[in-house]
């Protein structure tokens, strides 16, 4: 099911902003049991993204009338929800117009199934070549600007991996091409910064908040590819996968973990 | 008039690639007297942009007869058509389907009233907050990701500028929000290089090799903010305004020059 600005449709107006410039923002739910995952996290990274491109926020009340209604749609569980907000139609130019009023769409996703299959056989991930440049006015927040995550989604083509580990221009490890990374190392765990490049994920922060909760380290920072080569263990986090196990990075090998298994199910229980 | 895959339409589909991740690529062209001004280097440019994006450029003879009709359909001389080429309609997720097939969008707009008011009068360019990243990867070419262009030409909302000047992360000046930019010190001509970042404009390339068959020399480089302050003569380039000179850069301004409506009329007058 699709709604957008809440009827039914199967289009949008030719003349989105979305369409023209990618401007705006989106976010990806996981519904279970009728229950939309971590909405609050997902509603606070849409509002921080319309701030920082001056869109207006739609009402809460009237998103969640239209989950709803494409949630009453669906008999499956889980399934996905898919919002993307857009600035709406205008004229051919970049400068927003002072008309603009944005354009919701709401749309119903399969969970994939692979995510099986990740849980049980862990990824396998490879180093992009395609990079992730710096730009920390568009840093954190999930924009309609994904090109990069495109091209390099796009070496994983005919390969045996499963994510790609995206370097920043620095050559700074910053994040999959679809989740966040972490890594353990003498029982502290790392996350990369994500002020210059990067998506704050809603896992990423539910992970991090665990962890700190059960009095475990957490360093957030600059790091390079050789210090997740070093890595006692390693995972990958999203909003399907919630965490998953990393097996290989090119030709660097890791056991399987069952902690790893235990944090999963940990962020899985988390209300 | 729209034409969308050759039909008349005013929607596209809301699961287009183009809507959710800017995954394509576009030009926008100016038609005088029913003939589109540099169709070829535009579709040179469009071409290179196909192929760093790995989409399908579609045939010549397929565009040139869309763009016949709505020329046919448009009265006003000059009027512009902004030609949008995705990847086409696709499911959740970043990599690219093995089935996937383009979506053209070709549309007419008026052709802007205040560039006759920047051949007169001149521009007046402030210095941007918004950088550009650098990301050799989509430098040069025109695609669908422009958040940047979206945000910098924000800043001018209620000030006194008609254009903004755009430097790298790394602080090189590199182009304007919707143009690109030339200077002149001591008779030698100076435009930045575009391989870090910025759009290779079609009107840029017509410049350079205009000012090299006239024997003159144009250094292409890395350029800070202070080489442009120090500029005899400043001039920005793009489809619609061809050159327009520079008259203030934030405090600094230069007096009107006669040159440069030369220069802007031998642009007009090349075949």
């Amino acid at each position: 099911m699709v709604l957008v600005n809440g009827q039914p449709a199967q289009s949008i107006d030719v003349s989105d902003r979305g369409l023209h410039y990618g401007d705006g923002v989106f976010e990806t739910m996981v519904v279970i049991d009728q229950h939309i995952r971590f909405l609050d996290t997902h509603l606070e990274r849409l509002k921080k993204g319309c701030e920082r491109l001056v869109l207006s926020m739609p009402d809460r009340d009237l998103l969640e009338n239209e989950f709803e209604r494409v949630k009453n749609s669906q008999s499956d569980t889980p399934f996905i929800i898919k919002f993307l907000l857009t600035r709406g139609s205008g004229g051919r130019g970049y400068a927003i117009p002072a008309d603009s009023s944005t354009t919701r769409v709401i749309s119903t996703h399969s969970f994939p199934d692979k995510v099986m299959q990740f849980w049980e056989s862990g990824l396998r991930l490879h180093v992009c070549k395609q990079p992730l440049a710096i730009n920390p006015g568009l840093a954190g927040i999930k924009h309609l600007n994904r090109l990069e995550q495109v091209l390099s989604s796009a070496e994983r083509s005919g390969r045996p991996y499963d994510e790609g580990l995206m370097l920043s221009t620095a050559e700074n490890v910053i994040e999959g091409t679809m989740s966040n990374i972490f890594w353990v190392k003498d029982g502290t765990y790392f996350t990369p910064d994500l002020t210059d490049c990067g998506i704050e994920g809603v896992i990423r922060s539910k992970v991090i908040d665990l962890l700190e909760s059960m009095n475990t380290e957490v360093k957030t920072g600059n790091y390079l590819l050789e210090d997740v080569l070093k890595a006692d263990k390693v995972f990958m986090t999203n909003s399907t996968m919630l965490v998953a196990q990393v097996m290989s990075l090119n030709d660097k090998q890791w056991l399987p973990d069952g902690e790893l298994d235990q944090l999963r199910k940990r962020v899985a229980e988390i209300k």
